[in-house]
């Protein structure tokens, strides 16, 4: 899930364009619409549903970490992921493989107070980080509340230093707290390196207490050199704090020693669902197969690929639709959604009529958006019907949101997107602790029936779902 | 805290002797008592209390890991201790130091899956552990659902062979669970060495699904070689369980290289309240400075020191007592008692009134009992009566439970327990998480009156605190 941070980063995200007055203010009646009978036969169907857990379960058993990047372990979960696809019925079931140019690679990650409270703290090296020598780095620590303090430094008044940006992060259901809080980690770690700062350290990015750091990526600037990088469990950062409140000078010894191990062979899981009408589109769901290799992946995103092939799968058993259903399990999305980019240069000649993608945990889905053409608007109006007997709000935002779909939805693709509950998500996203427990069964069926009822309309709508103009 | 540990290992435990009908299902009303109107100010005030968390906020900020084992830190830690015990107004502040014999340490601990599906496990060396070749130990498993299933096996059935016993604990209010779940820790590894097994995982002895795993100590009879000795994090024994039901064989690679690395100094931190009446004995609280490396010891026991001392500080403030209170911060007791064993034998030729300990976490007091001579009932029933406003009751068992004043207790003093609730305990008990974040200041606040409550009327009792006969 790197959304906001793509929002945050790149200028070709999709704007807010059509905003309306919160749904939740508007005393309006919704349209009167009907929902087909089939539709919500298969919605209440699909809250039975046990392909979703199975997937999650296997993947996060039979495999566990499947290492961002082009590691040994996701090839394996290619292989998993082709036999399952087949053994569940899919047609066109295949691996599309293409080339990481130079792959980041973690290695050892300590840290440990050297003075004046002498103590082991826990973190883990952000994606991209530069290294320390192996023997480590020791140096004071600069505080900073926020990441606007460290900006405000002027430049070179960081040299010698580790800077240390320790902005605190709350949950929302929207998961909009990860955009604000998480420009620490996107963009800090260049600022400080700017700033001639020798090492950052962060607090993780995550609503959480414990001991598990946060992963994820950060970036440098062309022409910036990578400063080493980590993000400290929240405990530890809220320890580090507390020593730099009692006033004493702090230094750290950190060893970071990530490195870059040049190109590796990676690839995409696809498998169709076959339309009848070739000319209607593609409606291309999925998640991504990789993970951070400190947890087992399981929300983050097993569960997304569980959750969109078993919608697949329902409507694919309940009779051929009209548009080809496309399911994608992405590789390498952590470090740098490099599956999604080569899925949509490999397909950049079809016609895709709408994407979505599950990439927000396995909690219930509480809200829809979608970015639909105005001779498709019917479908958004008879999405929020079927869906609103699973507690789904019509929300007023721009659907086509996540860094796999990304590629596609900037050409011009209608985006739906069913949005999960994300007060949970940022307690273990990217951590030790992302395992198969954190998934709760009927959550994630309720996930499973929300997307069978979008799969179930938007590749049976008899409306055309052409090009969406969306602002620059 | 082992006491169930104890309890199930030493046959000089106290046993359960003056068992009555529990006091839930009493349809008696209590006795009428009076409570003494400076003891009920005295527990308010203490409802107030800032000095426990600030000794917890401080060991964990300012020492963070106590190593149990006569570790640098602890000697820091002891160092801190004195001068905080000062800077409150204790007398007669001082360090037995003693001698521990030989130290186990941890070393390296890591694990993999090596067949079917490869992947990496986390776990941690049980306290006295063997060790694997630098290099590891590659085994298949044997899966034992229970420790009564491991010990249902033939003699050298094992050979070759890692054992692996899952047996999941439930929270329970008194900590029970602990002792029946807890035997797969204390007693499985000597079993599992008896029957020729190479190694031993286990599920950690905890209440939680998280991936720290839960640390602690095992023991080997003499003559039995010890083996390696781990418990796998909740969430990777879950998984493991998983990849067992699928039915092929398991294998996993073990590398555990903790070493004995021969004696150390450490040392137990005392303080007092002098009474007014040396023959009146002296009432002995206190909670142990060592933790278990992984977390900062906050919960385990950085708090219990902290309530402890706090409610002697308040009972020192409100005017001289009749008997001389001793707070001792024991160290080492994690690794084998050695504090308590050392404080006992230093102070073998004191008379001392009662012994209590806290050493169960911080959340909520829930239950007092005690083990009181005849000629002080009087006393118990006085505590009942004045703890009851802060949501305690009087419980029916028999006081004087813990690692650290057990010695003490054995030559036949009287004890009183102040039980806190083990529901969360065991979430975190000797993991990463153990930091104080854990610690809630309001529960906390409720543990220093019942504390207070407890000194005021046991330090002032009027009555004779003689010798407790105990079964044996």
């Amino acid at each position: 899930m790197k959304r906001l941070a793509l929002m945050l980063l790149a200028s070709a995200a999709p704007a807010a364009a059509q905003q309306a007055a919160p749904a939740a203010r508007s005393r309006t009646a919704p349209p009167a619409v009907a929902v087909d009978p089939k539709v919500a036969a298969l919605r209440d169907k699909a809250l039975g549903d046990d392909v979703a857990y199975a997937i999650t379960e296997g993947l996060t058993t039979e495999i566990g970490q499947r290492g961002t990047g082009g590691s040994d372990a996701q090839a394996r979960a290619r292989d998993w992921g082709v036999a399952k696809l087949k053994a569940l019925g899919f047609r066109n079931v295949r691996i599309e493989t293409y080339t990481l140019p130079d792959v980041w690679q973690r290695g050892v990650e300590t840290a440990e107070v050297v003075a004046p409270y002498p103590q082991v703290l826990r973190l883990t090296a952000l994606g991209n980080s530069g290294a320390t020598p192996a023997t480590g780095l020791t140096a004071p620590i600069v505080y900073f509340a926020s990441l606007g303090d460290l900006m405000a430094m002027p430049d070179g008044s960081l040299t010698g230093r580790i800077a240390f940006v320790s902005n605190a992060m709350q949950p929302t259901q929207d998961g909009s707290s990860y955009g604000s809080s998480g420009a620490a980690r996107f963009v800090g770690p260049n600022i400080a390196a700017k700033k001639g700062a020798a090492a950052i350290v962060i607090r993780s990015i995550g609503t959480d207490h414990g001991r598990g750091p946060h992963a994820g990526t950060t970036n440098f600037d062309a022409g910036v050199t990578p400063i080493p990088a980590a993000a400290l469990s929240v405990a530890d950062a809220e320890n580090l704090e507390r020593m730099v409140k009692l006033g004493k000078p702090v230094s750290l010894k950190l060893t970071l020693t990530p490195r870059l191990i040049g190109p590796r062979q990676s690839g995409n899981v696809i498998a169709e669902v076959p339309g009848t009408d070739k000319d209607a589109g593609i409606v291309l769901v999925g998640g991504h197969l990789d993970s951070w290799e400190l947890g087992t992946g399981a929300i983050d995103d097993a569960s997304g690929l569980g959750i969109t092939t078993a919608a697949a799968k329902l409507v694919m058993d309940a009779g051929r639709p009209r548009r080809t259903i496309r399911v994608v399990w992405f590789g390498d999305e952590e470090i740098g959604g490099f599956g999604g980019q080569e899925y949509a240069k490999a397909h950049a000649g079809e016609r895709h009529a709408s994407a979505s993608e599950s990439d927000f945990g396995a909690d219930r889905v509480w809200r829809v958006e979608t970015a639909l053409p105005d001779s498709a608007r019917g479908v958004g109006d008879r999405l929020a019907a079927a869906l609103a007997p699973l507690g789904i709000v019509r929300g007023s935002g721009v659907g086509g949101d996540g860094t796999d779909i990304g590629p596609v939805i900037r050409t011009g693709v209608a985006g739906i997107d069913l949005n999960q509950s994300g007060l949970r998500y940022f307690d273990v996203h990217h951590t030790p602790e992302d395992t198969l427990d954190r998934v709760d069964p009927e959550q994630l069926r309720q996930n499973v029936a929300a997307w069978t009822t979008m799969l179930a309309i938007v590749a049976n709508a008899p409306e055309d779902i052409g090009p969406v103009a969306r602002q620059p």
